[in-house]
């Protein structure tokens, strides 16, 4: 495995070794959710890029882009064992020589959920997927879902703008308790309660499906949540093909859960897939 | 010269011959203005591909997009006497397989002149250079100075996004009365009037530069212009290189002098550099 530390390497690195590759975007603090994107692309292909890289443009202000786990060393050597061809670790400079004035948007997809509480975040995610596509060509991208809406905004990127490059959702890893994995879990002091969040979710999510009647037990997630969290961003079910908001004369099986809320001030989602919940 | 009709042929004819282009967008209905990017195009790079589109998603809804002239045998025949490697005519459907669902804006640049009455234009222009940068890559692109707004958000995007692409602009080519060319001029049953537009706006500009009085010439000459032509949409002075609006303690000579009216319902734009008029 080859670390390429800028773009110059990086262009360096393609023209010597021309493949279609698969590209795993991360921002590093790899845990086992990033080996099971990983594993996702090795599916798709067989060369693999992942890039480590925290995005600024995708923090809004008030966020943690200072404090967010920076584990370099760490992550390099866990993709070693990953059998990956090269890990593209730029820096800040490198991926934004001069300030980004353009602003990218998907409007039908993100004036809901994670876009209206961060309206900054899919441009940043955008701009940052963009500069990659142009910068690797990859035949696919591999994103997680456990960010759902940002797998369904790059994607209606990549193809509006026409790339040729497929993009590739891979599921939520999570912890033997259920509880989603991200760095951002290492900000918890009380992990127990945050597993308790996807049991609450799950538990809607089947009761949904086997009676139908989903405002009721939207109701009764929120109250079970309130109660030890601090804070509901959404809980919603969306189309997991546009968002669009769910109504009753719609098939339920077409929808997603989607949940964000702040617990120890440390903001979590999470979503499960009706379609896929056995009644 | 070869006739590239799709996206197929295009990327076979780059495989084929691969060497740094100079790329010049048209919407066809070609004049002496597009000669003239052609040879400001020819200074910077030895090869040369011109697309004639006119491109749908520019348009407003009640724009002139079902009417605005296409003159497409006309214009090969032109552009075969202008020793062009290839003229590429993409069909709607290639340049939009599907609907792009991509918002592009550089909000520095947009909020103000034409962005402002045509809202959806820059993310129009945004997206087809994208998409044309894309497919071609490019060494140069260039853009009258005419539209001049349109010239610094296309190279703020090349810029923001790190194409390896200039964006060069190139002056405006008149008739013998000053009129700046455009196709849109082919709408005008009374040119003279149209002819009378830029003289007023040299006018004001000289006597600007000379006075320093910004406020009241700029007066002066809307008065001058309501008298004739139907309404104007904006006549202001702004940064010729970030589109700052003018005031008392900058130098005239970093600002441009912008003008968009009406005149038979025909929408007219022209521009003055004030850094370029002798005193």
């Amino acid at each position: 495995m080859i670390v390429l530390k800028s773009k110059v390497e990086l262009e360096k690195f393609l023209r010597n070794h021309v493949h279609d590759y698969g590209f795993v975007p991360t921002m590093g603090n790899l845990h086992s959710g990033h080996l099971s994107l990983i594993q996702t692309a090795k599916k798709y292909s067989q060369y693999i890029i992942v890039s480590i890289f925290v995005n600024p443009t995708q923090f809004g202000i008030n966020e943690d882009f200072s404090t967010y786990p920076r584990t370099l060393e760490q992550d390099i050597a866990m993709l070693e064992s990953q059998e990956v061809d090269a890990v593209y670790v730029p820096t800040i400079e490198c991926m934004y020589p001069v300030e980004s004035k353009l602003w990218l948007d998907i409007p039908s997809l993100t004036k809901v959920l994670c876009g209206k509480s961060r309206p900054h975040f899919f441009n940043g995610v955008l701009t940052v997927l963009l500069k990659f596509c142009l910068q690797i060509s990859p035949q696919f991208i591999i994103l997680g879902e456990k960010d759902y809406q940002q797998f369904l905004v790059v994607k209606e990127m990549v193809n509006s703008i026409g790339f040729n490059t497929e993009v590739i959702p891979s599921p939520i890893i999570r912890n033997q308790n259920g509880l989603a994995l991200s760095s951002r879990n290492s900000y918890l002091t009380e992990t127990h309660k945050a597993e308790k969040i996807n049991k609450i979710l799950f538990k809607a999510a089947k009761n949904i499906i086997d009676t139908q009647n989903a405002s009721f037990f939207l109701e009764e997630a929120k109250k079970e949540l309130l109660s030890f969290i601090d804070d509901i961003d959404y809980l919603e079910l969306r189309s997991n093909f546009n968002l669009e908001e769910y109504s009753i004369d719609k098939s339920l099986k077409d929808f997603r859960l989607f949940f964000a809320g702040k617990l120890e001030k440390v903001r979590l989602i999470d979503n499960f897939y009706l379609g896929e919940i056995r009644v």
